[in-house]
């Protein structure tokens, strides 16, 4: 591959999309690229499709692939979208990596193959290697998802340093859902002078990810406050930065009293008036009444809205 | 769905097959069948096609529905399959074990939807029961696959008991790769009576389950060693058992000394004089030179044979 060339990169507030269920569980094309462009309109930068508040891996590539298309079609911009496209299989992950990268997705967030526990980084950088030099494509931007809460294999800093040496410029980034502050810090300190972007997996850190020479945050709360956080992002060396952070912290803080997807698609229900966006696949289950209705009090009491929704 | 008929169930030793790659890494049925056979004819009574040891995870669907097609087609009777067709995806999950169904498969090993962590017995029961009824063939044998130490999900004795209690007869039985004797006995004591068959999942604990009431056990070892691990099967209630036993364990003593998957392939490509077999996908790597040596020339003192592989 020649070297890549230079292509503007996301910044910013990224949303790591929920994707609708019809009745029979079926994903929803019109009302996930309808939410798609509420987001882009209220303050994402772009638009992580297909991650962990997604249910990405609760959906066959068929279907996501199907997603995809649908959204580029309904007016989404390539450009903006972060699709994630990090399966257990390598076949998979080539075959989603490269729709993507032809339909001109500004990247693709990948999880490591996650059924394994206890893998060697060198059977990782196997894996991550083949998938580039498989798609061959210098277009790709390529963001690792460092996420051991839930995958249980990490990304580690000796790994993206391996990548990054092999692959420069394909590489692009990480999104860090750790929640360590001081993992992220590493990984600015090692790499962010390197091409590497470094975004925060949780609004709770983006100031400080910011301030250290971070890109932005891409976040489950993206989903339902877009504004609010872009606001920290583009205001963040202002003398005001420091309280619209503390805005976004305590919204969160509400939002994650109660599990995660379920509130963001009941709260999506709530104040968009569709009681169908409160479906979950299994093995996911909706908010009980009372945890949404404790949820949905104490935003109101906040202040909390989604203008234009 | 009308009450399940009768049909003879799967008893004995199964492997969970190990898959061969060719050099570009594409599953290679030819050399998976030529196995199968061998393992058939070596003493398996049955073949637990994509299980973790198949590196099934690491394969897409199609690559997988494509093996199992060729398995039929080459001779391997289906009513001795029993293919994972548990995925992350309900949807993936669906159509394998439609797919199973409709070869005549004896049965199916369902890992539970395994990428998000501390879900409730509730998600995955709507996950186990929402397969069943989308299947919806009386035919159906379904075995859960207990393997906390890397799927990180658990099948609780509660889940099981809610399955039972709604689809008695279609839930068939357990893997339990636990490996925790307490857990399988457990299983046995609460369930055995209820035509709920339980495996264990390692032959360590061969004798101890069948003397409990257990049918059998799918192993890994069974991959290289199942003419002594069926000895222990057909002799349970002989003098000799105990001895047989420990000459079992001594074996998967020794091949668990190294990693699991890339030893039984190494195992595989030296008694069977064909190195292809030492090839896996990522994230997994083969053994070090130095692992096999050591490991062929353990097997060597312990006087372990593959006959006519």
């Amino acid at each position: 591959m020649n070297p890549p060339t230079a292509v503007k990169r996301i910044e910013g507030v990224l949303a790591p999309v929920v994707t609708p269920f019809r009745k029979d569980l079926s994903p929803d094309p019109d009302r996930f690229a309808a939410h798609c462009r509420w987001l882009m309109r209220s303050g994402c930068a772009g638009l992580a499709v297909f991650g962990t508040n997604s249910e990405a891996n609760s959906m066959s590539v068929e279907e996501k692939l199907g997603l995809l298309d649908a959204l580029v079609k309904g007016g989404v911009p390539a450009a903006a979208l972060m699709p994630g496209t990090g399966h257990c299989a390598l076949t998979d992950s080539v075959r989603m990596t490269r729709e993507a990268v032809r339909l001109g997705c500004g990247g693709v967030l990948m999880l490591p193959p996650f059924y394994y526990k206890g893998v060697s980084d060198e059977g990782l950088f196997r894996n991550f290697a083949e998938i580039i030099e498989r798609v061959g494509d210098d277009r790709l931007r390529l963001y690792l998802y460092h996420i051991p809460p839930v995958a249980n294999v990490p990304i580690t800093l000796g790994l993206i340093e391996r990548l990054l040496d092999r692959y420069p410029g394909i590489v692009a980034g990480v999104k860090d859902s750790s929640g360590e502050w001081s993992n992220t810090r590493a990984m600015l300190d090692r790499f962010k002078d390197r091409g590497f972007d470094v975004f925060a997996g949780s609004e709770v850190f983006l100031l400080d990810n910011l301030r250290h020479g971070g890109k932005g945050c891409i976040t489950a709360t993206g989903n339902v406050n877009p504004g609010a956080i872009d606001a920290v992002f583009r205001s963040w060396q202002t003398a005001d930065a420091d309280r619209l952070q503390a805005g976004i912290t305590a919204t969160r803080k509400i939002v994650q009293k109660v599990p995660m997807i379920p509130a963001l698609k009941a709260i999506v229900a709530h104040f968009g008036s569709d009681p169908q966006w409160r479906t979950v696949r299994p093995p996911l289950t909706e908010l009980e009444p009372g945890q949404e209705q404790g949820l949905i009090a104490e935003l109101n009491a906040a202040g909390f809205a989604m203008p234009g929704l």
